[in-house]
């Protein structure tokens, strides 16, 4: 059944080749002081950074920066950010980036008035803010997380190594306001497109491969992947194809805004197996998320074969005539496989650098889950790692 | 190309069977003034009106009454209910009902505080309120319109016979919460049930049948009609399954809420063809589309051949092996035209009384649309009203 949930999402989104012009129509309703979190500096050399800082300045803003936000924001990072946000009296924390520079925004936003560590309070004991939070708000450069558009957030310990993510309760966290530019995109080198693309594709797997319920939510899930899939071919061979980088960008935010996941059960273990491995190796997210994701549904195929089987018909266009479950649910891993290698995704963790040897390491920062259709024990985890080496 | 947009849609949606218990939480957030708006009185037999009182009068609130609300709610009815409304001050308005007392409630609420004629100003001029609007909630207990989380509203002016609708642009228009009991669903009768199930996968083809662009929007649309057609099924052989019933009620929500528009052009002709019909009959409004869709969607097919064979394939799984374009739209169309006979809806006007000397008067007051794939002459509307005879 459909079980009981709430729904709400607030977050405006402004979606298209001008929507950084709304910024003008955002910025107005905050106060002076606003934090600019961006990453690496590539926004200086397209930009976007001065497009940015044209619009605060007519807005008669008062700026403060965050810079150097790193692919797998760190513990120490958040810590020098959160200094700058209280030093600055932040009114607005305005991420400019994609989903590192966003989770890490929220997550400085939640932590400026709140006297814990957030790292023991949000990632360690995943409680909820209780503090005042500042809003943040986000102008979107690079596809996958959904970040934009949900409340959750994603810090890695760089001591401990581990990667963790917690999806926040409150509206409140997400961001209010975030503006989506296709054309933004379109400088990311080939490597983070598809890498981004795959991250899309498992957030919509990981809430589809779990119970076996009729549920409004699976369907969605469908066609939010024929839309991916149909788009990621055009854009793989064209990156320049604004239609399509356009349609991805959209994908993404539904695939992670809590939509598909309502009423019912998910099963977000790719995510651990791959966040692992992240925050083991610092490799991108994505890949991370391909290298490891055949192994395991081939692994839990046979507790949810149904599932699979619905999978390989609905999304894949298997022809089930004449065949059993089993096969047809393989049939629709195999074409799984196959559009993962026509991207040109990484298939194996020991293209990170990964050895047989750090498997037990990895193991151990592992977080395991227990909604899917197996509920893996370390030694299950160190198989799927070994098959995905 | 997906074209440029904006997306809000803040609405607090609570789903499930023991949903309305959060009208406890919503309560607290507006003044002692309510207005309760509800319909024929269904409610007070099947006992939501006691349960929603209670909650009322334990949260302290001072509640004055629009009762009677029909199901294409009359401008007399409007002026009624804005007088009420403005007597008692209100702060919240809170409709309990389906799409027509919603959406009724919705015009309350921006007319309260503006001096204009209502219909002049909302559905002849077609202008947004200046007005100082007055929040809305709802507890929805009939399914179809996805008025709970949009922001569109229907009126029908008796005198002229006119049944006009506007989607209205603020987000303040929009319910800020509502509650969903799919249980509430269940005493319906089946009459009504399949109306507002076909209600629903108008609104979804409406938004799907206009343009040629590849668009995300489409294909999560053919997700929702997937999900619609398997439930109806289910539910028109059993209408108190509760899983079909509330996969129902979630798929009518997101199939008006301006989500699977958005980027792309729609064609709103259905309802303009079934709302002239209903104006002038005031025959349930669901029917009235059943009853006029197939002759206009055979006379536009020409138009968006490419649309319609894609409809075939992905949504009825017509197999296009070895036959022309043309074939393969006609077949998918014979698709639709059997699940609706399945369904038992209503096929022809001159069900609702309809002959063909009133013809010329229903199409006097026929809105003709301009965004579709054929811009239809008078003399076109008045063929496709004869076919649909």
């Amino acid at each position: 059944m459909l079980g009981n949930f709430t729904y709400c999402n607030p977050t405006k989104l402004y979606f298209g080749d001008d929507s950084l012009k709304y910024l003008n129509d955002e910025l107005p309703k905050y106060g002076k002081n606003i934090v600019l979190v961006y990453g690496g500096g590539s926004i200086k050399k397209n930009g976007i950074y001065d497009e940015v800082i044209e619009i605060l300045k007519k807005n008669g803003k008062n700026v403060a920066e965050i810079a150097g936000v790193m692919p797998n924001p760190t513990l120490a990072k958040l810590y020098e950010g959160i200094e700058i946000a209280r030093a600055h009296k932040a009114d607005l924390i305005l991420a400019v980036g994609g989903g590192s520079v966003c989770d890490y925004s929220k997550v400085v936003a939640m932590s400026v008035n709140c006297d814990e560590d957030p790292w023991e309070k949000y990632y360690i004991r995943f409680e909820q803010p209780e503090c005042r939070i500042i809003p943040v708000g986000c102008v979107l450069t690079m596809v996958g997380t959904g970040s934009e558009m949900n409340a959750g957030s994603v810090i890695t310990n760089e001591k401990t190594k581990q990667k963790i993510g917690h999806a926040f309760l409150s509206e409140e966290i997400m961001p209010r306001f975030a503006v989506l530019n296709p054309k933004y995109t379109l400088t990311l080198p080939h490597y983070q497109m598809i890498a981004g693309i795959y991250d899309i594709f498992s957030h919509i797997c990981e809430q589809y491969f779990s119970g076996e319920d009729d549920n409004t939510s699976d369907y969605i899930s469908e066609g939010l992947m024929h839309s991916l899939i149909h788009s990621s071919r055009i854009a793989n061979k064209d990156p320049q194809n604004y239609e399509a980088r356009s349609n991805i960008m959209w994908t993404a935010t539904w695939a992670l805004n809590t939509l598909v996941a309502k009423g019912k059960s998910t099963d977000w273990m790719v995510h651990m197996l791959g966040q692992a491995v992240g925050g083991y190796t610092n490799a991108t997210h994505g890949m991370t998320l391909s290298a490891v994701s055949l192994a395991y549904y081939r692994h839990i195929m046979p507790y949810g074969l149904q599932k699979f089987k619905r999978f390989a018909v609905n999304v894949w266009n298997v022809n089930p005539e004449g065949k059993t479950d089993e096969q047809i649910a393989k049939e629709g891993l195999k074409a799984l496989e196959s559009w993962m290698n026509e991207l040109g995704l990484v298939m194996n963790i020991s293209e990170f650098g990964v050895t047989e040897a750090e498997l037990e390491d990895i193991a151990d920062v592992t977080i395991i889950l227990t909604d899917g259709y197996k509920t893996l024990s370390r030694k299950e985890v160190i198989e799927i790692y070994k098959e995905s080496l």
